[in-house]
């Protein structure tokens, strides 16, 4: 029978326990990871990727008549050289190609099923934005009703994407760690099931992304898998994906995890540096990297913990780093936004340092869209011409 | 050896013929069609889908270092009576997950790969936004230079996501169909390859949605098939596709194809319905589905004698019917922008008006994602609430 466990202290909770975390230690909550995991090399590809990895869920009903057709995302080969890129086997796993064009539909859709095995026919979630729109067209899919918690100050080209899905959408001023989870309190009291950034089985749903990388590969682990983190779920999802690949047997070794932020919000960066064990609290934070702009995330000891395991790295890059990145990458027919440009801005770092060696095979995640957060683009110089079509020939000359 | 064929008299040409028209009576060519193409039922999926299909491109090299991981868009059951949805087998094919979030991607590809066949290192096109977009972004992935023609009054938050690509971007003031056909006399003169909208080879990357959608409905070809169209081009790579799989004798028969406008905007449904097999060119004109608005489209005449083959329809639908069909969209979870919405207008009214059987399966093409065009946005009701987090608990009671 499969449980619930502490990623801390092992305590075993219900499958069905709601809250996510440690009423003993405090910390995050995961599914038992599986251990007679299967993958088909070859799949009719109709069929989507939670009936691919179905033996990874178990402990789901996989209704995929509420399936957007999430995953099966790109991974794409980057040319060394061109276009200012370090290292001869860096790949971009391109979660822009979403439903909701971010990595979030993954666990969205098995966060909604989870909520609706347990009879809820409402859902929520707090957001700086992609989650928003991802539960909330999920929701709408599914015909549940969504509460859809958001900053004060979210960036008003954000509000009609999620708002045209038809959720019930707030923003709410106050301390965003606080409202995490009051709304997990408030929800239970009113049936609303909340599914928040590192809600345990939202966290499952991104296994799915290491699954794809293992098969886009060949068949094979890469040396090093770089997520932009911010709460720490894409990260302990990633992580745990390829975990069960090594547990079922179907790989004899682990990628080393490394998880990039901003260094405008690092607080996971910091806490690493340091050597804590437990990440402190930002009071004072900005960056362009909205996505991951979080001051306190509520994984980030778990995502301490993984990194420490076999060797990886928190690394933090500059707004400067982040803004050329995302051109970088544009430059490579990838239009992401910022925070999906740090994982490509830290490999690049880390290569020149010679903390990864530049034959290593290196994944990094690039978590959304760039159409998500155009505001962006006023960093970049774009150079239009006018002209009359009359003066197009002396133009193109 | 394959050749290129006029859709309409059927002169033949070489395959390097650039023009792309009939020097004898001035309708687009086409590839000779494939005959002995082969679908096979399980695939890698991490090997793409022009080598998954490539039984019907043997005239390409297909250089998948160019991909960006194009295709494999979700073909999406929309549940009737959810919605405003009438009938019980619609299916939304949604193209909006794609590289840069439209069809025109799987296009740029093969028109790509064929340029570069033909040894040019620069690349072009004229595009209402979609289509430019495609092009820079594939000529980024290529290392070729972009030249990006765009009409002057392109809306402004479609520019830099064009830009971010780093092509050659011009505004160009005068008649869009005049710079059509000078951008590919004045491409060749000066070493440009124009894939514009209703290239031969453009035209042949479109084949792979109905692939997909044949594999997607367990190997079985849909009753309808609606394609919002403006130049014709991706309607006529779809008819091709369906085409080639029967004359391989891998389907029994063709869908029926329905090609939907704006009524703002519909010379190829005023020529259907006046009984002419030929377009004429609108003078005024004037619709919020700005990637279909196209006054005189170069492959209408051939849209034409597509549809009427197999007793198919042109059909316009409002603007009304464009915004609200934008959202019965949203309210099924998927975000598209104006022009994609004139689809499942189209098939709804035809359900409406006995034209289309209540239980036929119909295959709505949702051309690109609404996060293309949020300006589109203003045309619907989006509610916020704001409140303080000391105040959600009474909000959410």
């Amino acid at each position: 029978m499969e449980k619930l466990i502490c990623t801390n202290c092992s305590e075993t909770y219900d499958l069905e326990t709601e809250t996510g975390r440690c009423t003993v230690c405090g910390e995050p909550l995961e599914t038992e990871p599986i251990t007679n995991g299967v993958i088909a090399d070859e799949f009719p590809m109709e069929k989507g990727i939670f009936n691919r990895y179905a033996s990874f869920f178990p402990f789901l009903d996989l209704d995929l008549a509420l399936s957007l057709g999430e995953g099966s995302t790109p991974l794409v080969h980057i040319r060394e050289g061109t276009n200012g890129v370090k290292g001869s086997k860096i790949y971009i796993k391109n979660e822009g190609m979403n439903p909701t064009w971010s990595f979030k539909d993954r666990g969205t859709l098995t966060g909604l099923l989870h909520a609706k095995a347990m009879g809820y026919n409402s859902v929520g979630t707090v957001s700086t934005g992609n989650m928003a729109a991802s539960v909330a067209a999920y929701a709408a899919r599914a015909g549940l009703h969504a509460t859809i918690l958001v900053k004060e100050e979210m960036a008003d080209e954000k509000i009609g994407p999620i708002g045209i899905y038809g959720p019930r959408l707030i923003k709410v001023k106050g301390n965003y760690r606080k409202l995490y989870t009051e709304s997990i309190r408030l929800g239970r009291e009113n049936g609303i099931y909340f599914i928040n950034s590192d809600a345990p089985y939202r966290v499952e749903g991104y296994k799915t992304s290491s699954f794809e990388i293992f098969q886009q590969l060949g068949m094979k682990v890469p040396d090093y898998v770089i997520v932009p983190t911010s709460a720490g779920g894409n990260f302990r999802g990633i992580e745990k994906g390829f975990r069960e690949l090594y547990l079922s047997g179907i790989t004899d070794r682990m990628p080393i995890f490394i998880a990039s932020q901003a260094r405008g919000c690092n607080p996971i960066v910091r806490a690493f540096d340091s050597g804590l064990e437990e990440v402190q609290q930002l009071e004072e934070f900005g960056t362009i990297a909205h996505a991951i702009e979080n001051p306190y995330p509520l994984s980030g000891n778990q995502v301490l913990r993984l990194i420490r395991k076999n060797g990886g790295m928190a690394v933090d890059v500059s707004e400067d780093e982040i803004i050329n990145h995302q051109k970088i990458l544009a430059n490579a027919g990838i239009f992401v936004q910022p925070a999906s440009a740090t994982s490509l801005a830290a490999a690049n770092r880390l290569m020149e340092e010679g903390k990864i060696e530049s034959d290593a095979e290196v994944v990094c995640i690039a978590t959304a869209s760039g159409l998500k957060f155009t505001e962006s683009l006023k960093y970049h110089t774009i150079k239009v011409e006018n002209c009359d079509i009359d003066d197009l020939e002396s133009r193109l000359r």
